[in-house]
């Protein structure tokens, strides 16, 4: 009787889901002959800023990398970076956000080089976010880097199994439905970006309005498409939700629970909490923080750009013009960046 | 005694200025054995973007070059961008904003080919720009491009004669003192970098703070540098300076004429009236708006882009693999970003 009452609802916290993810960093790490280094800059006033600076090095240091933390003025900052950029002893670059607070902020993410940007903010891995392309060379062989924050929530439902691993890659949430409260150009719409290219129909919903995001009937499309949904709220979309996943700033943002379905999966990606605790009573499955799992993902990131650099010297010893090879796959890359890609790898 | 009270103000239309840069525009033309294309991308809401792309079409068309206005729902945008960035027959893109109003239109904004950004808004553009790196090739034969509005302003002091000619090219600005109100990534940051580039003092005021950008005693910089003035305001700033460039939107605000210098040179690049009529008594020179200038830069913008294009076919043609060397050359460039430069070409 006392069980019955009980809430089921199973709570999930981003620490056990970051240690499997681990497992796959250590295993890759083996495969290295060194300690990547990752950079950090920190030109940021704000505290959070530096506790997540501090997380990231600890993190890095219990897990086989080495982290220097660089701390400067923001004027020297630009400078600064062109300088890691070319510095070959630097394998990462993170940059703490958000230092001038306005668009110089996105000027500054643009001059970190794409081969260090453990981050994923680079305009080409966006780019190909957006596009569903899935690899930087035409042979598939070298995959793009994913923006850190939203490929976390990615990583958490596959942990979830929300990802059904049943079905094939780049499918796996057909058939989902899935909210995303939040559509900020740094989480929330390439999150629902990525959710609908793996096949899911999202909703993204802003302030100002609602938005479908999804590959249509079949998923014959190669990305997604969006479609606004003119009024239509939170109303609309939550009772047909499966995932509700939500980061809004501010502490006085939550989610309506009563719309909410029961059993729902819920998942905050928001430094505040967006969900009531009452969620237990309404949710199957809650995640109340993601930010453990977003710092292993950058650390999956460096080893992949470590990875992708060491494959590319092997190629370039094999074959005499082999760099130059590099950048004409790169030209032809983006020459194709319409045509049709192969979609059915895991990200 | 009645021309003494008269004020002596001289009030220059943009009209007359772009008649004096269309005159390079038509010369530059002539070489060419074909009417470029130029494409407008019409998915804003914003009446003022549909007359901004009527103008633009306006003035094209009467100066020998080809327009076409594509009018799209945004959510074709992207796709439709990518197309034309592969289509030969497309010499250049503008697209007209604001499309989402919010940071996917600056996410738009990098989808444009770098080969095809009239507007200049590309990353390497801008990254050029606030380096004051003034070509794309390390030869130093093909200019960068410059984002147009800012460009406008410098055509404007060019053609005040604010830029004196007496000094080299590259400090043709030294020992002015210029300020500048707005601070927007768009126009009013940009605007500050090339000025102090060129060897101006300028003051870069925005509703939080006042920053100094220069290139220090002597102008031994490569570029400019930022430096904060704390407490500072237009207090300070107005009385100091020769040339007083506002764009602050919003018809309410008005630059404080009491703090203007006697005999100061004053821009409005605002589509608002940034300045009172009164403006008169105190300006040797006023110049009420530059919008006109703005759309002979962006075909000044579109010949370069044709010339540039020319010129590296020609010489591909010239040495077997030369596409090869252009590739090789842009990423060299890169790594040299921070390398001295000569600055001492015109923009």
């Amino acid at each position: 009787m006392a069980d019955a009452e009980k809430p089921n609802c199973k709570v999930v916290l981003a620490n056990n889901i970051a240690k499997s993810l681990l497992e796959e960093v250590h295993d890759g790490l083996k495969k290295i002959d060194r300690k990547p280094l990752l950079v950090g800059f920190l030109s940021s006033s704000d505290p959070a800023a530096r506790v997540y600076a501090e997380w990231t090095g600890k993190t890095a240091n219990e897990n086989g990398f080495a982290f220097q933390l660089r701390e400067l003025d923001r004027e020297l900052l630009e400078d600064a970076l062109i300088d890691a950029n070319t510095d070959p002893s630097v394998d990462g670059i993170i940059v703490y956000y958000p230092i001038f607070n306005n668009r110089q902020d996105q000027y500054l993410q643009q001059i970190v080089s794409v081969d260090k940007d453990v981050e994923g903010l680079s305009h080409q891995y966006i780019f190909n976010m957006y596009q569903n392309i899935r690899f930087l060379d035409p042979e598939n062989t070298k995959k793009s880097i994913l923006p850190c924050t939203p490929l976390a929530v990615i990583k958490i439902l596959e942990y979830l199994r929300i990802y059904n691993t049943i079905l094939p890659y780049g499918n796996r949430l057909h058939g989902r439905t899935i909210t995303v409260v939040n559509r900020s150009e740094v989480v929330g719409r390439p999150l629902a970006a990525l959710l609908a290219n793996d096949g899911a129909r999202v909703y993204s919903v802003d302030i100002a309005d609602v938005q479908q995001f999804d590959r249509g009937v079949g998923l014959r499309k190669r990305r997604h498409e969006v479609t606004e949904k003119p009024g239509w709220t939170l109303k609309d979309c939550l009772p047909l939700s499966d995932v509700v996943i939500s980061g809004v700033p501010g502490s006085s943002y939550k989610v309506p629970l009563e719309l909410v379905r029961d059993g729902a999966v819920c998942i905050n990606f928001s430094s505040e909490k967006n969900f009531a605790p009452e969620v237990k009573e309404k949710a199957s499955i809650y995640v109340p923080a993601i930010g453990k799992v977003t710092i292993v993902v950058l650390l999956r990131n460096l080893l992949r750009i470590v990875q992708n650099k060491i494959d590319e010297k092997a190629q370039a010893d094999k074959s005499v013009g082999g760099g130059l090879k590099q950048v004409e796959a790169k030209e032809e890359m983006k020459a194709e960046a319409k045509a049709e890609k192969e979609v059915g790898q895991p990200l």
